[in-house]
């Protein structure tokens, strides 16, 4: 298989991925640093040979090979090693495409067992011994890169033809309706006249058909009769003016996707018909925007996002259980040192970014995972105590972006805010959980420190005894009392808030109507499986029917970035100032796919990767329901209805949860369970 | 003009340049980091316009333009600005070369008034506002990319055919003379048949006609009968063989050289014809090694190291006056953050490349050079700082190479080395005097305090008062109190030794036959330095004539690595334990160059970029001489014998000490002094 540097394909990838935005046919990269590959790479191992071994080498990169020290002429496609134990270094320089190294032989392979290095400090005296040394870490290898065909440089997403399932004649072009919100390259062809050709796309109908508005467009010259395939884009409608005036043109598209195993993945089916529709829908979601990396939308902004990507994880861990991608959007997002801002420049994305990790190891127990990124977790911490003020808390710096979310009331983001400090507790229990993981004696002590100081001072500073809720902020030294669901909830999610005070919260906060209601899906992740922590199945039952079915009554083919129920027909497609600055296909939009696994089927690892998991299901008012949530060993798959629960596991260790009964499952046999 | 990130051209180019090295025709990267350009880069300028105004477009990258904030479709190469006051970003994306734009009209072109960002950090709120603010720096330019032909990524050196002078059959090849020391594209054509051919290169005849063992070479299958025009090599001598068996192959090469204005430049002629030749060898060895950057060595490294850069700046500042070359050399060699080694992997090296800047900014006064340099210089004296023991004084960690110089006789390069602690404190001088400069009040204390202490500890530990000499180190808490000249020749030169113990410096250590010969032209330098400041021109004189002398009676056609005259034959060749491992034309071989006309023309900048200035000649022994120094205002000139001066300097501010007399120099005319 294909080796590379740990991180640098991503970072590569990165580069092409959040650059391949466009707004308006401009380019529109993002406003933050790219950071590039290490351009120089050295790959390295030790071998064993009880006969001589030729190998195949292939290379991203001009390269040289050492045999035991002994530079090799030229860079050669066949490689004899000889019999014994001899060592093997590869030096790759590219700068263009990460450095990438394949080789093959009888016994020999590049694979994770090789070490990687950009810096190996051997330098030769004048008696020509050698000195110094680097630091050496395991090649980074990959499933997209296990045949010398795939090389790593050439990855590309799977296409296949899609056709539009309508036509219209519009003015002077043509309106094609693909049936549903997709993403893909569209092939316009079979011009019979030259001439300029217009392409406007449009997630709904009214935003195609606006010319001086639709957010994306394309125009090109058509120079002879071959077809055009333009760079890949979301739409459900597309409409194409051709100024040569021809009738027809041939307009199709390649829907692009990245392959997932579906036997593999989750399952949701139930006796509701709208709700299995926000299953379907909430998967296809996630489907169209889990791609080279987890994006946030697929028309706007394309890129990768800290506070949507955490979201997409999770709900991937319930739908696909693709973590490869998880991998792949936690190091691009962190990209390399030195840290000059916060991920997406966002405070509180950075902390987020921090607890995916421990997610990702409570779902995988991948422990190499959390190896590879330790140092890097590290240094981005660094940058983050380095702004704390003198109490230890995190407030927004002049460069530093506080999203929370968009919100439709008027809320300070400014000053030391509850809610930062909950996250930023959250990011440091997570340093301190990695750092024992890794044996890391000192660190783990010195962040269990400063998680308990964060802890304590919040408490102290915002959790207000008369009103049982924890407050705003404090701005300029002065209280600020506004109350908002968004810290009180994480404090419930994260068991910062014990069972009493949770209770204070869910009568005051989460449950009262006279705070202000969430109306982004992103937030509403978060407060739904609050109350679904808090037992309140039914009730968010009702809330997802009424939300998620809300946009689906819309005509919501994918779910949106935002959705306020109250609004009316062309007003749900505005955002930003602009008609159609909302992305109505927008991940966070997906969360039914990961409250309905988790707290309906009722599936999640108490041990890290499954090794110990748990299943609670709950009907939710729902006759019957049945599903399977993926596990690193395979799926879980599940059956229930009023009578019975049916469920079968690939991996033991489970206790199923029925009543105030528990289970434990001790086999990979399908297991039956009566409820009466 | 192109503008580009500052330093981003640099650390490309570099990347390019340090990874040409071959080894027996292995490619031969450095073993340190290699950084890479910042792969998007913002560039923006206001404008305000009389009338509108059409501005051509050229960008190396993808790239969109933003008028007023708002983005404009596609790439345009022409775009017409409004007349009235209007805000142009343009946003470049280039991850193979760097970022590069080029604009011109009327009156817009891109400049050094435009800015540059890496990270523009301006988002927009959910009300299209938007908010936020990167760091800014001027745009880079460059005499190179003046014109829109002359894009950054082209770059390239120029080049004229070379002739051998000779050809000589030897064995199954023909041996090719060039005449002298050269380096060049080898070009080898009109094969009669097809066939392997081999091509061995030699800086002597001996290492060409090696094939075994000879540092270069290249083989390569003729395929028809154009000419194969091979990479850069160092050679004076070529030796071919071809398996075709044809006799007679058409072999010549292309020099390849930076463009240097030779009438700016230094010259040096005297009565001396063996110093004259010394002189012009040395000017020739600095324009060979003088580049895309400042090499060590022709033939190896081909990498730009600190330790020998720092003198080829000051021999530069004394022929040709490119600070342009210094300028990318010392941006290169910083790289980027994070610091992970020291430059170069060596200690030495990174104290001696805060020097470099602080040089630099004494012959120019370019303050914009240093306060671009400046946040770089704070990251890596950071870096330095994070390695120093409890007192403050620097001792090798274990990733660390400590190099001195290359010496014959036993030398430990462990603990606290007083070599290194001179070294320190000038680094820490230089950010003390650089901080002031650019009105940083606290760093420049904060440094001053650094600087004082290491000056401090370093008498107290190691100036011994008995020896009267500053001793090696103290290693595990033990002084080792062998004495070189090493530290005590920087105490000298640095003004760190005061008059009295200077002289008893000179006379227990420097011309003390007891203490072990250094026998670098390196560290040669630095030692004929010292004695030339403490006045003992006429000494120096005889052991430029002996040391340098002695290379060119061995057929020296340029200056090498090393030479201990001593040695014979092709002893002078060996290195490293490889019997053609020197390297027989390195800049640091050069000295003469700089000390010929900083000490014996004797003229020098007193206040930065020769605002003030002086000249103290010695003719050192000779019956006359005449020379030119060049200054950012032009050469100033200078004829001397036993009679009579004339100076003719194009800056006035300087002063002329003749004797005991000192003459101002007022006039930009020519001024003549009598001697007698």
């Amino acid at each position: 298989m294909w080796i590379t540097y740990p991180g640098d394909f991503e970072i590569w990838l990165g580069n092409k991925f959040n650059n391949r935005r466009t707004e308006r046919g401009a380019m529109f990269p993002p406003f933050w640093k790219q950071d590039s590959h290490y351009v120089t790479v050295e790959f390295s191992t030790t071998v064993n040979l009880e006969e001589a071994e030729e190998v195949e080498i292939l290379c991203e990169g001009k390269f040289n090979l050492m045999l035991d020290g002994k530079l090799q002429f030229g860079m050669p496609e066949h490689f004899t090693v000889p019999a014994g134990e001899h060592k093997l270094n590869l030096k790759v320089w590219n700068q263009a495409t990460p450095p990438a190294l394949y080789i093959k032989g009888k016994t020999i392979v590049t694979d994770s067992s090789w070490l990687a290095t950009y810096e190996d400090k051997i330098w030769i005296d004048e008696n020509g011994i050698a000195h110094g040394s680097g630091i050496y870490v395991p090649a980074a290898t990959s499933k997209y890169f296990q045949t010398k065909e795939q090389r790593p440089s050439e990855f590309a997403l799977a296409t296949e033809p899609l056709m539009p399932v309508s036509k219209e004649r519009v003015g002077e072009g043509t309106l094609y309706d693909f049936g549903k919100e997709t993403m893909g390259l569209l092939s316009v062809g079979n011009s019979k006249d030259k001439g300029l050709v217009e392409v406007y796309y449009g997630e709904s109908r009214e935003e195609a058909l606006d010319k001086d508005y639709c957010e994306t467009l394309d125009k090109f010259e058509t120079k002879d009769f071959t077809p055009v395939i333009l760079d890949s884009k979301a739409f459900r409608y597309v409409y194409v003016e051709c100024a040569g005036g021809v009738e027809e043109l041939d307009v199709y598209a390649f829907y692009e996707y990245l392959e997932q195993d579906m036997a593999l993945g989750g399952a949701f089916e139930c006796s509701d018909s709208e709700l299995n529709r926000i299953w379907e829908v909430g998967a296809y979601t996630m489907d169209l925007t889990t791609r080279e990396f987890m994006m946030d939308g697929i028309k706007r902004d394309r890129w990768t996002w800290s506070g949507d990507a955490i979201q997409s994880y999770l709900m991937n861990y319930y739908l696909r259980f693709d973590f490869e991608c998880v991998k792949r959007t936690i190091r691009q997002l962190r990209g390399k040192d030195p840290v000059t801002a916060h991920i997406n420049t966002i405070m509180d994305y950075t902390f987020y970014w921090f607890k995916s990790v421990l997610d990702y190891y409570e779902y995988t127990a991948d422990t190499a995972f959390v190896r590879e990124m330790w140092a890097r977790m590290k240094t981005l911490m660094d940058y983050v105590l380095g702004r704390l003020d003198e109490e230890g808390l995190a407030e927004g710096q002049p460069d530093d972006w506080i999203f929370v979310d968009w919100v439709d009331f008027p809320m300070h983001k400014r000053g030391v805010m509850c809610f930062e400090q909950i996250l930023l507790a959250k990011a440091l229990e997570t340093m301190k959980v990695c750092a024992e993981l890794l044996g890391e004696e000192i660190d783990a002590e010195k962040y269990a420190t400063l998680y308990k100081n964060v802890r304590l001072k919040t408490d102290e500073h915002f959790w207000n005894e008369d009103k049982k809720a924890y407050l705003h902020s404090i701005e300029d030294g002065q209280l600020n009392e506004m109350i908002t669901k968004f810290p009180n909830m994480f404090a419930i999610l994260f068991g910062y808030a014990d069972g009493r005070r949770s209770k204070e919260i869910m009568e005051n906060v989460m449950l009262n109507p006279d705070v202000e209601a969430i109306t982004t899906p992103y937030m509403r992740f978060y407060e739904l499986e609050a109350l679904c922590q808090m037992g309140l199945h039914d009730y968010v039952m009702g809330e997802m029917k009424s939300y998620w079915g809300g946009m689906l009554k819309e005509g919501a083919t994918s779910f949106w970035e935002k959705y306020v129920p109250t609004e009316q027909g062309t007003q749900h497609l505005q955002m930003y100032g602009r008609p159609y600055g909302k992305s109505l296909c927008h991940a966070w939009g997906a969360s039914p796919v990961y409250l309905l696994g988790k707290y309906y089927l009722g599936i999640k690892p108490t041990k890290p990767g499954y090794q110990e998991w748990e299943c609670r299901p709950h009907l939710g008012g729902l006759e019957w329901m049945k599903g399977r949530v993926p596990t690193p060993f395979g799926p879980i798959s599940l059956e229930m209805n009023k009578e019975e629960i049916t469920i079968q596991s690939p991996v033991i260790g489970g206790k199923l949860y029925v009543g105030d009964k528990c289970i434990d499952i001790n086999t990979t046999e399908k297991i039956q369970v009566g409820l009466k």
